[in-house]
């Protein structure tokens, strides 16, 4: 048992909480996929309150994982998000991690 | 891009922060895998104070994912975890939805 307790200590402790939180996984895999995107477009898609996405851009923005500009459409507001290099490595990161802590959970069994 | 937009939130939203959570994420890995695991070993293996441990615990026992015991073994008083079904299920369910987020990410490429 103490090999597993080992491996479970190495996934967790590889599991990023700045990456690995629900929502901020979720900004990541959007960012990553769509390029630049707009604040509008995060928030419907997530279900989030502006307020509340707007913390979670903060804190990725404050670690270097996205972009966000500022600028006008129009004379309309926008704020658009891009990912980093940064953003793709973390993200890529909490994947292999997640991948080696699912294969080792479905290898205990239950 | 819609298709995506659709997916992610559906991803993020199975994900359950009960149990998304990294700590609490270890602790039930390693409960369902030792079965009846006492406090001090999880405490060594996910490298915790025992304040923090007892705060996810209770959040755990709360939810009905965790039993907790408390009790002697000689005269040392000792706390032993272990699952319930709702802790394996929702394990379980976890895993799931990581994997299809996990498979979604790679399927972008970056």
């Amino acid at each position: 048992m103490s090999d597993t307790r080992h491996d479970v200590a190495e996934f967790t402790s590889s599991l990023n909480d700045l990456v690995h939180q629900r929502t901020r996984l979720g900004i990541l895999t959007i960012v990553q996929e769509g390029g630049k995107v707009d604040f509008g477009y995060l928030q419907d898609a997530l279900g989030l309150t502006g307020g509340n996405l707007s913390q979670h851009l903060t804190v990725l923005q404050a670690a270097g994982l996205v972009h966000i500009d500022k600028g006008y459409e129009g004379k309309r507001a926008r704020t658009w998000v891009s990912k980093t290099k940064a953003g793709s490595r973390a993200l890529r990161d909490e994947v292999s991690a997640l991948k080696a802590l699912v294969a080792h959970i479905e290898g205990i069994g239950s």
